[in-house]
């Protein structure tokens, strides 16, 4: 897709009954429900309850801090923003601070980083997806950056005490989960992440696009 | 806000469950319901239950024409563009042809226009919002337009057959609904409209900001 001279790309999950949820529990998928259809009424209208974290979706430090900003708190400037996508493709089971170290964009100041991983080439990254582990979370800290997104439903999983969701939310870092990664190559792009305005909860559903620079 | 040298408006509603709800319908107000919290786990999570109409939110063609589009087929290009707001709050009951062309503003082909009425004034519009006329809607269709916005939870309410909807729905002019506009000035800016991505639904609750330009 394009929009004038940049190249649009949508990086969001769709959200449907039959889509990937968290470690594929089932208690987690959305549900829509037709309210009115034209075989009774001139209108077509439908509801939908999901999980907050269902999908494309920010989570806030309420999610894991007792006290923390509840999600609505972010303002626009954290969440329209330039990114680096890494490309982490190459990483099996969890990213370390190595890993880190090794990829091709230098992580500044401020930086909104997105993590490209084999994740995003599979139509569902299942129980085992690939995360960001502690030590790339501290790495990540140590830089200062502003906000990080994940191509899985999780950016964490299998380490007790979610140290990584801990530690980057302790420091107000954004965290954006259930992205879609599979065609955008490592370099930078302008963030286009809108949330709903959903008052006092720890995670919002948001759409997101990438615009080129 | 500010974001570098631009302004920035949010001009989303808050969903909660004491929000104003369409003619204050009360089978129409949100459900949240936390699933975790702090007493029992280290994790806080929640849900939401709620009519896809509610707050801020497009309808697409499905939600009126039977077979028409759903409201996942608008591309970012017709939600992120330049878009004018009319002020129209010396308008009571029904804005009109008449109303459209004593604006200060031209309306022109491909126009996003966004309706600021009384209804931005008021916490709760409540049953007796204002809306737009059929004769308005015709207005704006032999002109060309490409979407138009309002600050009510219906462009329409009182007229047989919901001609407003149907007349711009048929064309696939993009209707934005449940804005709050109180402190915009007539004039033009970006609009940033990122709706959900839910397949196949004939409505998507949308966050939406404008930026000075």
């Amino acid at each position: 897709m394009r929009m004038g001279d940049k190249k649009v790309y949508d990086i969001s999950m769709t959200i449907e009954p039959s889509m990937p949820v968290y470690k594929n529990r089932e208690e987690l998928r959305p549900e829509i429900s037709v309210i009115s259809d034209f075989k009774k009424n001139q209108v077509y209208q439908s509801s939908i309850s999901m999980n907050l974290h269902t999908g494309t979706h920010i989570d806030a430090p309420l999610h894991m801090i007792e006290g923390g900003e509840s999600a609505d708190q972010l303002s626009l400037e954290q969440l329209y923003k330039h990114c680096k996508v890494l490309d982490l493709s190459g990483v099996d089971d969890g990213i370390t601070d190595n890993d880190l170290k090794k990829t091709g964009l230098k992580i500044e100041e401020d930086d909104f980083i997105l993590l490209k991983t084999r994740n995003s080439f599979r139509d569902n990254p299942g129980e085992d997806f690939i995360f960001l582990k502690s030590s790339g979370a501290d790495y990540f800290l140590e830089r200062g950056i502003s906000g990080v997104g994940i191509d899985s439903l999780g950016i964490e999983r299998a380490q007790p005490g979610h140290p990584t969701h801990r530690s980057l939310l302790s420091k107000r870092v954004v965290l954006l989960e259930g992205l879609r990664l599979k065609g955008i190559e490592e370099g930078e792009y302008q963030l286009v992440l809108l949330p709903l305005k959903i008052k006092g909860v720890e995670a919002l559903p948001a759409r997101a696009f990438l615009l080129s620079i």
